[in-house]
């Protein structure tokens, strides 16, 4: 299988996005990594070359601060429209990007292009649980207002990435809502409600929004707005906990030992609430494999992307959402 | 001033209600108090009876499982309907009830009726920040789907009770978005944004989720559906982080010992995060003051309310919306 790295895509790029390439040509020898990206930059990175790694060279680069959908149609050359088309022409059979979410959502749906019957793709991050087992999320901010088909759409794509990229047969899937009762909610989830009991899927219901860390569901299906008020309520929740720890914990000699003693128990518990570090969000949806790393990526990130990839390519994911989207 | 007290909603009824109000009656000689709910039951918890403590005998109740709109058009002697009544009518100023906060609202809505030009109330609890100051919130759940004016509404209504209650003169209003960019958002905001700006408030633009709990803002405006979501998800976390610490904290002797140390500054911040002893939720838009409290107040928190209620009532509250919406 052949893997399309947007090597200039990210934060700490090309670093991370090289060095976790070649990390993953050297793990995975079956699997052909492209590196797509400026080529000086990335051999000057290079101290070897597997020969299962390859260099496609370009010479533009889409920046945080463009404007996605601007930057996608007029920045041919940029190593994420190339590492797309890749995808598109059959080339590459996935593609992993750290670079700028909403021009990557523009690639998709530009260059990539949509399954046939999937009207809306949807961005879908692993949202951490306390169980550890974690729940696929979507869609959190591909689509603003989405309508109650999408939902569906949502739930159903979901429930094949869950079952055939982590291995979780019949996936417990939940919608994000303000109560638990059938009835509850705005006009969009009263109506996808009865949409999503209607679908070849394990619907568990309406999820309240406080429930969702304690895991009682595998897929939480949301609109674009929603999902991310919940994702940042939850990063910032997390975040002011940590700070006001660290304020309480310094005000005195007993606390500051205090702290000191559970210090890595703390650490612990802060990388496991950071969805950040729970690997690449697909762009599921698309006639191919998109992977949105975090900007923030390192090496090992990258490396867990492209192993994600690789499992979604064995299991055919887009053909069987494909399958099921056109039944 | 005369405030009626729904004696018989809340997880502790009567018993919170009637000595919260016995206490807020021997604190505020000037403020007549009304326990509304069954005589006898108030009576047996009262010691003695002030002078200004008043009992209005009531012979039905609205439980938290009953259905709000039928409970509160059929149960015509409950409670929480007669003491909406009294405000109807001017025989109190303000309500306080910590009973079913569907029927709540249908009582204000229905009983004691909206202001004229307000199309939908809002609830407006506070929301804690790391900085004690707190954002008063709405709508958080009156009503599932706003309209850009509805918004709109709530950001003059929310930032006429910050300065009139809270004494915050020019409150900084923000508008929850997933963005904190002008063009930011879904079809709701992106059009309420204009409308906000012409206002005349302190309009600070759009805040995202995670910058609520630093407090950037001193009104938050949001449809009920979204704020619901952020409220649970920050609930939701807390309480999620507070569980794993505990689990984390009790691995080892040394971790033991750090967490003992530490305990008085962890509860701290616990009840620091607690929305639910932050106050009593004002109905803002109705034609006279409801105040709901959480099922779960004590005494203490039904005192507090009722220090709400005098500020709001002293400050001219409801006549100040009325006018700013009038003209």
């Amino acid at each position: 299988m052949i893997i399309a790295i947007d090597a200039m895509g990210g934060d700490h790029a090309p670093d991370s996005n090289v060095l976790g390439g070649l990390e993953a040509a050297r793990e995975w020898q079956d699997t052909e990594i492209i590196l797509v990206g400026d080529e000086s930059r990335i051999r000057a990175l290079l101290t070897e070359i597997p020969s299962n790694l390859k260099i496609v060279h370009t010479t533009e680069i889409i920046e945080a601060e463009d404007e996605p959908v601007k930057a996608v149609r007029r920045k041919k050359d940029a190593s994420m429209v190339v590492a797309g088309r890749m995808v598109k022409e059959g080339n590459a059979q996935a593609m992993i990007s750290a670079g700028n979410t909403g021009a990557l959502m523009t690639t998709g749906l530009l260059v990539v292009g949509r399954i046939k019957g999937i009207e809306r793709p949807a961005l879908a991050p692993m949202i951490p649980t306390i169980d550890d087992g974690g729940t696929l999320a979507l869609d959190l901010g591909a689509n603003m207002d989405a309508k109650p088909e999408h939902l569906a759409q949502y739930a159903l794509m979901g429930s094949i990435y869950r079952d055939k990229v982590h291995g979780i047969s019949n996936p417990r899937v939940g919608l994000l809502n303000v109560g638990t009762e059938a009835n509850k909610g705005n006009e969009l989830t009263k109506e996808a409600y009865p949409l999503l009991e209607a679908l070849p899927i394990n619907f568990v219901g309406n999820v309240e929004a406080r429930d969702v860390l304690n895991g009682v569901c595998d897929v939480l299906v949301c609109d674009g707005f929603a999902g991310n008020i919940m994702l940042k309520s939850l990063e910032g929740t997390a975040s002011a906990m940590f700070s006001l720890l660290k304020q309480q914990f310094s005000k005195s000699l007993k606390t500051k030992i205090g702290a000191a003693l559970l210090m890595p128990e703390l650490r612990g518990l802060k990388s496991k609430l950071d969805y950040k570090e729970h690997g690449g969000a697909p762009l599921l949806g698309l006639n191919g494999l998109v992977l949105k790393s975090h900007g923030s990526s390192d090496a090992g990130a990258i490396k867990h992307a492209v192993r994600q990839a690789r499992i979604a390519i064995s299991n055919q994911l887009v053909e069987n959402i494909s399958k099921e989207v056109i039944q």
